[in-house]
């Protein structure tokens, strides 16, 4: 079977061929169940390498319970947690915040995907007053959900804010790498070095099968963490192929490779499309995605060949995801059918 | 680096190379991820070829979330799970049942792991007392945490009892392969046959690398499951792998050989241990797993060599697991050892 | 001590004393707790002819309970629940519904406090697909949190589209006796008659000490509400004492006198202050609320004299409630007052 | 209506005159709702006259309540509780605290309601391991559900054992007058004075109509305490009249008498009925209960002059509540009907 590659989503994409290498390559014996075996360590050390040798450092399954659990680190029922209206936490986990950390979300409309300290500070009152929910954590995602990317001083200015107010600042990070690239920084900058407190690092975006890491820069935030995730029912019991996809996609800058790729596809896209008649551009393209309106006509039949998700049925808005396993000519007769399609 | 074989539990095991092979296959191109994929789809028909047409299968990553998923399918919060107090539920799921249901779980000593009408019964009081939690499900294990197997008998048996008191019996079968192969049995007449409700069909201790299957054989369960998956953060994107590993799990009877292989293996070892002095072993040895006392002294000697568990300080009972990769020269070495440690 | 009346809130008031009578009236010889009692009986029985013999009426101790337990009811933790921004159950319960019941509330922005079709449609999206939350109920305040009154026509309207959709409309009545007297119609046709099908009817706004009831007319829900109750923690074990107000409330329509002298007195107050200059009403006075823009500079001296709330810092407005036993005199000096401090 | 006095339970009585009213007595004109007003800061102070000037004191409507707040206080949901059997909190408060806290109940068998060092020890294992809940906090109840008493020393050790293992005693007091009339100490020694970190404080069964409070001794604890009642749908908006009832019956030593006379009819009963042919008192009568097993035959016949409930029905255990109105005359009708019934 040959699987046809769309826009659809970065988590349509397989698994990088190094990774399931290496997930072959741990396959030999006998080694102690969740996560006390020596592949785990060198992973847990892999990753301390570019987020600091302090950093407390979890394995789960997936960007969800990353985001769930990390939050739960940092609440009470009691809290709210403030994000934007098109967080994933919000719109895209099926309640798992509410359910599991009993927290209210406050969000906050955005033109692209990132908060301000204007948005945060419309949440910021009844502190002190029990019938109101308390603010706790803020939560942003980098890259963002519309596929922008927050400056490093962006991040601080929020971590600043949060820290004054006695909040912690949360980072899902399931497109991080993509940022990374973005912004031609190093890891540690964009989240410890600017005040992030509480990081979901992702992978499965950017080319792994499942595995997600909550990493801490707090020790007390990770001080129960290990009982959290296994009643959060995260704990993997055969963790070595967890742990062997992070240190081969921490090796050789894999991460980096396969994200910059997948930007300068996205980049490659806007480029061919952007000039297009019909086609409306909405989001600056900072990471792997582009965001755009088209003319609901032609959608159907774009999707039959290169399949993507529309985001704004209203607006007929349209979200075209690039991969690390993106070709250029993957871009090229995409464009190609678009144009034909809009210039007649 | 080469991990040695020891008897601490299946799951200490790799992967069984055919599964791995299998996910390898599958990793070209471009497939909708969250499971509308044509690998998911096969998986679930090769799962129904085992359990019914009309079974509700549904992929979540690991044992503990199948069961305390498919639990919170059958009950409120206010509902009751009686239960073995050595059940995997009560003991090793850091209290994700209490958490995610809501549930209290009401547990009954058993000498062998294994329910009986008897121990539930004294359950069954306070029914209509609002102040009371009511009984919902019955829980089982197959095979049980002592590695004892219930026959089709006593699970219709606890399944009549359940169903005349309006309460579903739930089967944990983390180890329902070696059930099936030491009843010499089909998998349909163990579980939906013997008028099991929900299952949790588990592969990882027998070759799998990570995935679990939640069977639901009344579709009213299965009706919003897969909300539940979601929220419980159990849906993997990249779904394919799982199903790639179900799918050449049930291929070619790999997990019963795997099964078999693992159930000869801890009879090989009851026969090599059972006499030797100083040894008691004290369960049936009707799956993978051996219970013996053995004096405190050899313990600690002993799992340098052969790591295992200390499964009761106070009586110096231990357990040795067998899995699916354990050879015969593991247990004559071991039985050697210890016999070597023992008489003199 | 003598305690000065204010406009702070209508559960600043004490009891009516026709109800503290009542309760004194049952203080004799034991009864069976729980609820379970002849003057419990009766107190159902006094709903039920206002509001149905089929109707399933239980008693807990506050608003914020009749509306998280209420709720629960109808909903699973994956569900949502559509209301107003400005809804009690989302900001004033400490985010009880979200801990209790697990599910996320969606809100919209309204001009007066009122959901209209629109406003819940644009919620009404992402149905039967699991990443998202499934809206589930609709909740509307009567009379709502604005002072102001949904008419029978309008909540027949929101009804009819919620069961179309396969949701419920809970109604949260705190102050229901107000619109009550507002429309002047009968309750059995504002709730059950108009559509609702889960209401917490209220009276300690209107004169009451504690105690509130959640109302099912769909016995469904009702079915398993005693256990809710309980493990909601809204159990009373000297019951009589609420069921002893409910009776009195309800008896020679002391539940209409209350709530139609204290919208009188807020008609009256409006009359008085709406043409002050610098005062702006700012919603329509349709129950027992007056809300209305006032300069800040006064604000705090009129405070000392009659306690209120501000409701809004940035805009300057204020909000002024009327009680059963505001009195005309209060209104008088009050208006005065505020002529004296802003007409100089 | 003339209500029979039975011995059901000590809440099937009503509530002590003098207590109605000091409810009446604070029903003038308007204070602030939710606890901030006098009557509510001098019950806190009359409160702290006996526990503590440093003890956090928080009104709830009723003991379930207390006991489920208190103990999320001092948990998170891996945490676990150890508590006897017989515990309210796990046989009558329908699993509200597992519904709320997320803590699974470690419950040890006793015969006499007691807790003792070894039944908790049996629980401390698998600490520090993360497949298991934590035990956080011992609970016991004072005087027990079987009107049994522990003695200052008791609960000393008991405490002292709780801390050097990180974990804090609770103590549910729903009868704690009873237990503080039957050694003959006071409140502050009993409790704070022996180590208990926190107190359910009943005066419901003894004389109150409805309110509860819960105290923190470590004011860690008491923190965020008032954002968890909120939540908790605890917080009364009339806080006034639960003040009163507390402050009646703190003053004068209400609280003592009315304990003092319960406890005194149960010792009158003990004494009436022990040596009765058929009789056999099972348990110590150290409050204000009487346990016996009688005869089946009489149960029934007997019940309908005098209600009271069979406590296990296979060997025909009864439990008899004195309360604060019951009579001489009650007891001696009462042992005259059982001595006539069993004596032919």
């Amino acid at each position: 079977m040959v699987n046809k590659r769309g826009f659809a989503s970065d988590n349509n994409a397989g698994v990088h061929p190094f990774i399931l290498d290496a997930m072959a390559s741990v396959n030999d014996g006998h080694v102690i169940a969740y996560g006390d075996d020596p592949y785990t360590e060198k992973a847990i050390r892999d990753i301390r390498q570019h987020l600091g040798q302090e950093a407390g450092v979890f394995f789960v399954f997936i960007g969800t319970a990353a985001n769930v659990l990390g939050l739960s680190s940092a609440t009470r029922s009691h809290h709210a947690v403030i994000c934007p209206e098109t967080a994933h936490i919000h719109v895209d986990e099926c309640g798992a915040p509410e359910k599991f950390t009993g927290c209210k979300l406050l969000t906050s409309e955005t033109p692209d995907g990132k908060l301000t300290l204007d948005l945060i500070a419309r949440h910021m009152h009844g502190i002190g007053f029990e019938h109101h929910v308390q603010p706790r954590v803020v939560s942003i995602t980098q890259a963002t959900e519309l596929g922008t990317v927050y400056s490093i001083e962006e991040i601080r200015t929020l971590a600043d804010y949060a820290h004054e107010q006695g909040m912690f600042l949360h980072m899902d990070g399931a497109r991080i790498s993509n940022a990374v690239v973005s912004l031609d920084c190093d890891l540690y900058e964009m989240t410890a070095g600017a005040g992030v407190d509480i990081l979901s690092f992702g992978g499965t975006k950017n080319g792994m099968m499942y595995g997600e890491a909550v990493v801490f820069f707090d020790p007390n935030l990770a001080a129960d963490f290990k009982y959290r995730r296994k009643q959060g029912m995260q704990l993997s019991s055969k963790m070595r192929y967890i742990a062997a996809q992070f240190s081969a996609f921490l090796e050789k800058d894999l991460w980096k490779k396969n994200a910059r790729h997948a930007n300068r596809m996205a980049q490659k896209l806007y480029l061919a499309v952007k000039d297009i008649p019909g086609v409306r551009v909405t989001q600056k393209v900072e990471a792997n995605a582009v965001f755009a309106c088209i003319p609901p006509a032609v959608i159907a039949q774009l999707q039959q060949e290169y399949f993507f998700y529309v985001w704004d049925e209203d607006s007929s808005e349209v979200r075209w995801m690039c991969s690390f396993d993106t070709t250029e000519a993957d871009i090229e007769g995409f464009a190609r059918l678009l144009t034909t399609m809009l210039v007649n």
